[in-house]
């Protein structure tokens, strides 16, 4: 019974995100979906995405946060469109589920888009299991989190495309193999592609940036 | 429809929950659930916790994965009865619900012990709404988190009756303002007990001690 009702909910969420998909199709924009534990470097990564990018790319923003607006209005000084969706209203959702992406993205004028950087809730569980209509899953996993976290929570590194290890500044003062983590992320996802950086020093942004340059570019045809 | 289905769950949960605790009375025995983040760094504080109380107490532990068994094999190695729960088979869940935390304490001998430690799935959001019979629940949260947590993540903090702040060691290697996390917090819940240490230098770990040995205390009668 119980199970019943969770098929049915993911159902139901596929069934809206498929129509985001062909949404993001039509206005020939790219989305990805950026999800992690709280604190896990997520915000940065968008802020040195959205600077990096410049004019090369519009990109719009929408912020998922079971409450406040405190990451909207750090983007917005970026001077890019930021939705915020606060799950709190709808039973604190641990998660970002399509039928709010949805209503977000009515907030952005998608044809003057290139990207949309959708920031997930933050945790390394839920959001794996919704599908939003995003192109690639992005988890961002911070180098204080731990070696084995892609063991212990295989199913969001087994969906994402690409694993950024955040916070390589930290390295010296950390007792972390770098190279386990990237090997216990490989194990789980041998397809996944990694991008150890520093959101801070900008160690490792660029080769970030080049890859997700390539994966916007060849689905669009200018604008 | 979907909201009653959910209440329906945590009804049941509750339940089975008060069963726990009225177990655990019986047995004259005091459990604390641990939640916080993956990679804040629970484990390490189970760690410093059970060698701190030596023959003080006599703790037990029920360790709660998605997958693998590593952190109960850390904590075998501390000589304690550890019961390892993985959530995968249930639907890789992504909290301990309080059956589950039933099953596993069977395989503890309750009369024998003091203390039972429970460690969470980590994800800060969704465990802290299932009661599992615990007598209190303790938050662990990462200064390399940010300070913003309480407040992005208000339900955790609300219903934790203490906060232990972990990674102290790392503060002049980040851009974070520990006194804002402590008062962050505080708005949220201003009876929570704060306990900033590092399980690392073990700075702060005595107090910490101190508090939950004074807890322990008044429920048990010596044995």
């Amino acid at each position: 019974m119980e199970i019943k009702v969770v098929k049915d909910i993911l159902e139901a969420n596929d069934l809206v995100a498929n129509g985001i998909k062909e949404k993001l199709g039509k206005a020939n924009t790219f989305m990805i979906n950026i999800m992690g534990s709280p604190g896990s470097g997520k915000t940065c990564l968008l802020e040195r995405t959205i600077e990096g990018f410049g004019d090369k790319f519009d990109v719009g923003v929408i912020e998922g946060d079971i409450r406040t607006s405190m990451d909207s209005e750090r983007l917005t000084a970026y001077g890019v469109p930021v939705v915020q969706i606060n799950t709190e209203p709808f039973g604190g959702d641990c998660h970002l589920p399509a039928t709010a992406v949805g209503r977000a993205m009515e907030g952005l004028d998608l044809v003057s888009l290139d990207l949309v950087i959708v920031e997930n809730v933050g945790n390394l569980v839920c959001p794996a299991e919704f599908y939003i209509g995003e192109d690639r899953k992005v988890v961002v996993l911070s180098l204080t989190e731990g070696e084995d976290k892609p063991l212990k929570y295989p199913l969001m590194f087994r969906e994402s495309y690409a694993l950024v290890i955040s916070k390589l500044d930290l390295l010296p003062h950390l007792d972390i193999d770098m190279e386990l983590v990237r090997s216990n992320a490989l194990s789980v996802n041998p397809s996944l592609k990694v991008f150890p950086l520093s959101a801070k020093t900008g160690e490792g942004v660029d080769e970030w940036l080049r890859w997700l340059g390539r994966e916007i570019g060849p689905g669009r045809s200018g604008g």
